[in-house]
This record gives structure tokens, C-alpha cells and sequence, in this order.
């Protein structure tokens, strides 16, 4: 089981990086090895032609795979990403996003994970991520 | 030589990207294969401890590439980035960043580049980036 | 429906890749999205300490690909890799491998994909990978 | 300076991984942050239409920065890739391939480079490669 729900999650990150809390995150699924986040974008996120920009994708993308390891190991804020790896797919729309995590491994020193990313109400992926983070030694 | 120049680059995206004219960019070199560009962080792209986040390199990476193939095709608003990859190597300091971009490849559908991120006065790099654009077929 | 068959697949391998067919490759499953290729290892793939080179797992995981993707738009022997990103995580085992494949993306010039690699009986994957292919214009 | 020169490396090579001293690799050149690596291609890594095989450029860059890593640290067997990003810029011809690997960050327990792989006098590369080692504990 986790060792974090998801409102422990949301309460360290308003208190650990308050600047990330206008992503209007939410956490609709968490188990140990999965996870599912919602977001609603804002004019913040979109770019002209009406699309959601990149950096807001890797910035979720990211954000997910830190609350899924979180979840896991406790709040370590120190936790590092050492790599991040997107493929843009498809143009996501205006509204809500929703990315899928999924723990690949969960390491001593090494979590890699794959997030994909949800427009709307389209079936297929706009974007789709792997990445590792780095886990502090002393935990 | 570059069919645009740096201050027509900034012109462009303050008329198409007016939410990223906030990074505070600067164009500082720019040829053929190679840009250099200077950015001003502010709070908002700062985390606790001090350091400059993630998504804040991923976007400067993002622009550099952009700027670096607009230079060279012209104002192509629909060029859009398919793939990015990026490696955090060193924790940068609040302030001042430089983003060193070089061409890899400039195909007639593709074009990929990589980007060195450097922070004040360290010489070495903070982060670094591999990514492939998409070129629109009419240009 | 895919347009090839898995024995159609083994028979283009065997006619344009010669070099490639003595990696005891098979076809399991096949689908519009989804591919299973088997593997088995013989000396020429193992390291000491008895587990499998890197390369090899690379090389699995682009065939499982463009298998994936020839299945799709037909024989094409022209489509070529243009990115591949892999993470190892887990050491394999000398026998067999498995491959799943997904198409998370068949566009009209670029298809991505993902590949999970399992080794033996091992339930968690062994390596993961993530890679664009280019398709010729005219097909 | 490093710790190893590009005779010794070599001696490791043929001593702990005899399956890749087909790959006809010579060390050109050695630095603390630098290497420069040939290789000479055989039939077994051509492809139809005369052009050298992906996994032959992965498996170069991949043992171009396990040399450069090695000759820093020492002869450690155990530094294992973690990840492999490689992008696809030109097609290579048969005959000679040179990799040119820079080292980006080599930390307590992650090792960063890229490589540069050159084929024939092509000035341009063939492919790029962004990789991490990880580095075993006691060393």
C-alpha cells in the first residue's frame, strides 16, 4: 500500500512548491505501482490555434511521476529527476488533462516510470513520457 | 545565413507566444547551426532551496530549438516539436541562464538539435537536451 | 486488420535482413496496435555473469517496431528509425525474451511506438523502450 | 588524467567482454572528459542498400562511453547503462565509423555523455547518442 494518500500528496506539494499549485492538480487514482491525475488548464497553459503548450505536458508529466514515487517512499523532497523523455503525439485541447503513471521500477537509488497524457474525452494519448528520478540515499 | 534575425525571432513570439514573454529571453548569438540564448528567471521559475525548476529548462530548451530552426526556415508557426529528451546534470542558481543550441540535422521533414543549459557562471552544464522538430510539408 | 501475417513478417525478415535471422525470432501475437515477438538468446547475445548485452535488447526492441509497424502499412523496407530510447531495468536472464509492442502513434509520416522487454519467467520488464519510425512519403 | 589508457581498455575488452572484439574498435584519442573511437565495419553489420545497422551504432556508442567512463574510474565490470537515447541523422556508408563521446556530468553514482558518431569523411554525424552509466557503490 502507499504510504501517502492523495490528499497528503496535494497538502506537500502547496507546502513544498507552492508555485506549482495553480496547475490545479487532482489525484483520481493511486495505488503502488499506478496513478491517475487530473488537471484543468488555463490560459496560462494554451498556445495560439487553441492547444495546451509543451512545457505544461512535461511540467504534469513530470509532477505525476514525483507523486507517484512519493507515494511510495514518503515525502523525500529531495527526490531529483535525472531524466526526462516526451513524445508529443497529438494536439490536446483546451480543458482538462488527465496523465496515467505506471512505476516501471523502483529501485534503490533509481524509480523509472511511464506517464501517458489524456486530452479531454480522446481514447488515444497526446503525449507519452518515461523518465527516472534519482532517490537520496538516506530514507 | 539565418533568414531571421534575433530581434525578428523576439518580434515573432511576442506576436505568437505572447504567454512565454515572461522568460525574460534574449537573443545573444545566432548562425546557420548555432544560437545562444540568455534568460532571466524570476520567482515563478524558482523551487524551494533555491534552484530553477525542471519545467522552466524544458521550455527554455524548447524555444531554443524553435528559435534556432525559425532562423533558418523562416516564421513557420506550425513547426512543432515531436520528441524531447533531457538530462538534469548539475542544480542551477536563481538568476541568469544560457541555452547553447547546435543543429544536428536539417531535413526537409525533421530537424533535431541539442541544447546545453548553463546557469550564471558555472562552466559546466546544468541540463542537457536532444529534440526533434517537425517541419510542415508547405514552406 | 494488420496487412501482414507474422509468417509474412519472418519471410521479409529472412529476404531483406538477412543478418537479422540469427536472432530466433518468432511471432506470437499481432493486432492493429499490439505485437509479441519471442527471442532466444544464444552465445553471441550474452555478457559475463551470464546475462544479456544491451545491444541485443536494443536490436529486439527495433525489430518488434517495425514488425509492428510493416504489419500496419505493409512491406515497406524504407522505413527507417529515427529515435529510440531505452531504459534498461532489471538484468535479463540467458534463454528467451519477450517483446510486447504498442503503437501509441501511426501518423502519416512519423509512427511511435513502445516496447516492454521480459526476460524467462521474470513478470516485471527487463527494459523498456520508447522509438519513432520515419515512413516514406509515398506508400 | 585518466586512469586507464586506450591500451588498457582495450585489454579489459578482449578480457571481459570477448563477444565485442569482432566490433575491430581502436582508441584514437583519451582525455579526462574525452574520447575518440574507431570502428571498421563488417559484413554482419551492413544492412541491404549498403548502410551499417542501427544496433551497430548503439552498441559503438554504448561501448565509446563505457571506455570513457572506465578510464576515469577504473576497470569497474559493473557500471551499467541505464539509459540509451539515440537519434538518427544521416545514413552511414560501410567501411569505417568514428565516435567521438564527451563526458557531461560523472557523479558519485550517475555518469552522463553524448556521443558523436561520424562515418567515413562525412563531416556531418550519421547519429547522436545522450547516455547514463550508473556507477556501483564502492569503488
Amino acid at each position: 500500500m502507499p504510504l501517502m494518500t492523495g490528499e497528503e500528496l496535494l497538502e506537500f506539494q502547496r507546502r513544498e512548491f507552492p508555485q506549482t499549485v495553480d496547475m490545479g492538480i487532482s489525484v483520481e487514482e493511486l495505488s503502488d505501482t499506478h496513478i491517475v491525475i487530473g488537471m484543468k488548464t488555463t490560459d496560462r497553459h494554451l498556445r495560439p490555434g487553441g492547444t495546451v503548450s509543451g512545457p505544461t505536458m512535461m511540467e504534469l508529466a513530470d509532477l505525476t511521476m514525483y507523486f507517484l514515487l512519493l507515494a511510495q517512499i514518503g515525502p523525500v523532497a529531495l527526490a531529483v529527476t535525472t531524466n526526462l523523455s516526451i513524445n508529443f503525439l497529438r494536439k490536446p485541447e483546451p480543458g482538462s488533462l488527465r496523465a496515467t503513471g505506471k512505476l516501471l521500477k523502483l529501485g534503490r537509488s533509481l524509480a523509472v516510470g511511464e506517464i501517458s497524457i489524456f486530452s479531454g474525452d480522446m481514447s488515444e494519448p497526446v503525449a507519452h513520457v518515461t523518465t527516472t528520478y534519482s532517490i537520496p540515499p538516506k530514507r
